[in-house]
């Protein structure tokens, strides 16, 4: 726990028009607000996060690949990838490290197609429904997650 | 906001079983241990919260439909009842206020009929898998979530 | 015919919320208002009606048991219990009375798990969707199955 | 309400059997029986009944239609049509009249294909199982849904 | 391409109530309006046009048929028989003409019955969701597959 | 036995087509061949057979109805009407005169939406693949289920 | 058409016991009345039948294996293996000879696993529901079917 | 094995009415009677077995669970919470003690819905379809069980 | 009573392998082993046990057919043909002789394809997950049930 | 209407093997073709239209998003993507621009996996299996979707 | 690897048709051709294989117990058993022994009940499309898989 | 057969991480010991074998197209693409050149997502679960065919 820990923050296809897309869904602060707000609360944490945003499903899988022997952690919004990409999921299942599966919207409140995750059960657990706000409950989670790790 | 705040902690069936049921699954730490945490957790934030556990699903609606009017909040494990119960659904509709659902285990690394929820879709927004640590998680959410709502 | 019928009215989860949830479903009046003009109904036809409610799926069981030697029908309304309650549809078989199953609203403007009821085929027939004015049609319904089968 | 109101009754295919088929399911009363009490029942109510029965999915979108602008409301067994037919469906939609479904014998104890209704969403409600005596349960209902109307 | 080619133009069940009906969806354009329109059109184009609306299934089988030999190609909007038809789904098969099938709202936006067409893999092609403007749309695919066919 | 038995033979939608439509499937032979065929063979047997083809189901329904108390029984070719009526259903259980069900093509080789009859388990038995000679198997196996009823 | 032809008459599981069991669905005679009866109606058409049954899934492929060649047709009712021996299936495409399927008792009046036939698709056509009398039908359109093959 | 034993006997909704209830399915014993019949056997094979019913599925997870520590296996009959019981399903695995479960009728031989139990893999085994007289195999079941577990 | 019974035990495919296969979920006894003890059993009941295992659908059937007339009832445990054999089902269905079905393992525990048994709603009772001990209670279970139906 | 209005035209993957690949379904045009087509015709109606063909998921979706502010509406034929792509649908709805949906060949003549599309219902409308020359419908059915926008 | 290895080669029903059968999907070499290959392919490799063809389940699964303790390792091409037998799947299970299957045609060509194998996920791998040689590739992977196991 | 063969080695998202990822399912060989070894292969055979992996749908599928018309044939394991991917599926229709399909884990062993294949119905065959060493086996199949293909 001396050390800083690195945390990568993935953002999936189309989080790039978070504030412009569909506010009365998604509000009204953009990625660069919620990237800005999740390295400051890392830092207090002693935690380095490093953001990232892609409409690739193979830009991300390689972004994971590449967390292999250097972060600690993850957190991800897959965003449309939640419900069909095998390939993130296989990329996670690759580098053994703990990931949180964070949703803004309540994916349960919309349509079935999105009610389903490939990423849930490969994933310590899932945070949905509280806007970006929710970024921050991962944070926690995460770094919960691993100190306790650290302890046993 | 300077009136404090109430908030009703719901446990479903076999919760009062933690810590002695499947401990590698869900730890070690007792439901009383849970309540304490989050009765202490609740007085740092202003709020004041009462703790409810129940295997009976009459007595949960029972005790939801008697925070209308009274109480500003409910985070829920409804444990088995999460499944299954339209009548727990129907009580949270029935009282208009913010619900947090929350899971101890990872619900979506488990059986098949796990994997549904009657509740997430009624509720703000789900947290699940992060153990007892996940009741935190859900009090900061609610916390956030009747803040947000009064500023607007 | 000379001796007055009993009838059980059997309310099921929620519905003490009447007149207080969702209005814009299921209006303005409570259940104290239902369980009035079902009793001075039943009067006018000679009819003693027993209002019963409960949010609690044993105690609805209990009270249809209750009924076997003594009363001549029952009115139910199962609310959440109409979808999955297969305890009320044995209580029911086990106690061999005729039974008009009826529904506030129209169950199949809502959700899809409420288009299925475990109540209906054992019923003698359903009413569904004119809100309070509903039971008054289930009273005429069961007082002249009741007299049909007097006849025979 | 001092005009006299007009309700169209539709009995669709092979309701004209009524009486000479499968009386153990349906009775013994005739179509021309039933029509007799509804016109009568009627009149008591100062409502014109207008009665129509036909074994033609078309014919009876025609007669629909045809209320569009002259009628206040609907009565329908749509039989067999009830579980297939979009057009009647339809043509409920297209004239924004009160429409009430009512069926002779209890669907729900029947073949599973007869449990399903295209009509019942788009009606006010469903009264099911109470054989001839179900019309003028369904002509209170109707009644009741065009005074409560009025009065709003 | 020297005579004048004939078309038919079908219109399915409820289309009579078209201006009439869900303005919201369909419009405020009358079933005469649109059969102007498209026999306007059709001259232009040196295609005689023959409207044709029924809410019989089985006088658009008869018409169909009666197409047999004397006609080159047929534009259908079968409305409410588009999901069961079978019937009308054997005719076109019978009288091997090409078939355009029209919808004028997008019927992938409702309910899912809609969603699937009897009739869609036996046509040339299908247009939904331009409201009036796809018969034209119609009109222009037909006429084109016509002078396509004759030039091979 | 002494007098003449009648039977009804029913041809569905599209079937006025035969010898035009698809030959590759149907054969070459025109309905008129084969109504012609079946009353040659009836005479032979003793038995008068009417033949009658509607695209309309419900002119088919009401012809059903006719039969009643004066034909012995009803050979039926459904065609598209075989997966979708109810209607036709319960007409023939409506009459209660026994029916032999026969198909030109055989069903199970083509789209999966013909593999389901709604006729079958009404009907004695089914007859299908055997092209036009089907029929006069459907003739066979009707008189010798008559005569073997008349036996008992 | 000079030489006799010979046709395979397969019987499956459980119709040996044909005439001892369940005579309410099945009929009292035995199976080798049945046979006989065939085997004359054979002769009477200058047809050689040869009867076999068996219990067993490969004997029953076996046998028809060795019609390769020799035997011109197949009568067979496949009892219990209709609806799940791919091999009899795989069997029947090996030896690419014409088979008619026949069964004594409407399947489709049976339990839902009876309505599946795994043979359907690769017969001729199939009988099913007239008793006894099928198998009489069946032959008849066997021996229709090699006449009309050797005209063409 | 030298000290007695303690088995608790669960009886689930309406198995309270056993011999007033469909006694066509469930015979004339009462309750009473069989609980009796269980107690006395269970003494002749020194085990003190207490009986317990109830209508309500939160009082049968309360009492599962009092069993922890005290008991040494279950016998259970759970009635209709059978197969819709996640809640007793917790309870039985919050326990870590055998159970055995057992039905009076064959729940095979019933509605679809009673086919699944949410008990059966979470039970040692099931005994289904025998009357009364299954209770005593489940005893004979559950001692075997515990003795065979002693040896090991 | 009087008179010596007899029982047929058959072990369907792969149990001749017991003990020798997959000992974790079957033990370690042989059919050898289980068959001295059943027919021992047998002996003091006044029972003469015949037992017979097979590999071949086919040979089951036989056997069970030969039974008729002969033999008083059945204990089956069909191993892999309980999921798929409709053959052993009509088998026992033609002999009318009462079967008692029994699983070593409990089947609800393994692949789901395992869960559903073709012959459970054709036996008498169903026997799941206690060892070779469930032959013993099966045999109890039968002897009960033949006892049973003599005194009735 | 005064300035020019720019359109893009996306083809989704395979889509530049146009004329190439599979020329039985598509035809010989290659994709160059029909863009230029498309400018022409664009030109000619006073819009300019940017064509785009990616495979890649990724890129379509960036291009989508580049739409927003400057462009009026988009012609996309998503190919492969149609079926399974969560992240363009979304691209669409976060732009809030007109999509009109098109296909070469009728998707519904395919396979099944092709006849559900992620797209259509988020798109103005569909048009599918005029080949190449859909795409000009396309553009008629946008233009006149903006056209008819900008009076209102 | 100094001792001959001992391999089965279990060819399932209608295999010995092979050449005669289908030769446009299967070819046209026989049986014997392809077990000759085997031998002495398997000579090369110090192999001694074993052919066995059986239409019989019952015989396949007895041949696949008599491997045990004598063979090293069993080569299947189950046919259409592969679809349906939970009983070979079952004696493989019992002999702990490596299994490679394999297919002549590529069966995820063929009809959809032919897509899902019961042995594939209890055997080492599945080879299928390779028509004959297919064979060769499965002794190959066999014979590797053997060496590679010897040397861990 | 003189000039030297092309062959395009195709690996899907993930498979870079061969040898550091899941070692207990994939084994410690990394992807470029699989290449080395499958170019040493291909020039044993006189086959020059391009290596290409790549996590990006679009990427596989351009790779794909550029085969045309200079390769001659596909080895390709889609790793997670294999489930989902219509876009390769469409591009290895789009080239006309012989697939051959391998997954290194048996996938019928894995979760049910895994067991469905986009890819094998359009390849000439597959091969399943024999690690790395079924490249050398793809090989051999895939240079079987292309000898076999030339023969002809």
């Amino acid at each position: 726990m001396g050390e800083e820990k690195k945390i990568l923050l993935v953002h999936g296809p189309n989080l790039n028009m978070l504030g412009k897309r569909e506010p009365a869904i998604y509000g009204a602060e953009t990625l660069d607000d919620v990237n800005r707000q999740m390295t400051d609360a890392g830092k207090q944490r002693g935690i380095a996060i490093t953001p990232f945003q892609s409409n690739h499903e193979g830009a991300i899988i390689d972004k994971i690949q590449a967390c292999f022997g250097t972060f600690q952690g993850i957190i991800i919004n897959p965003g449309a990838y939640t419900h069909t990409s095998i390939g993130i999921r296989d990329a996670i299942l690759s580098i053994s490290l703990p990931v949180v599966e964070i949703h803004l919207s309540n994916i349960y409140k919309r349509e079935p197609f999105r009610h389903k995750s490939m990423i849930a059960d490969v994933a310590v657990g899932q945070i949905s429904g509280f806007g970006v706000y929710g970024y921050l409950l991962a944070l926690d989670a995460l770094t919960h997650h691993l100190n306790a790790s650290v302890k046993n």
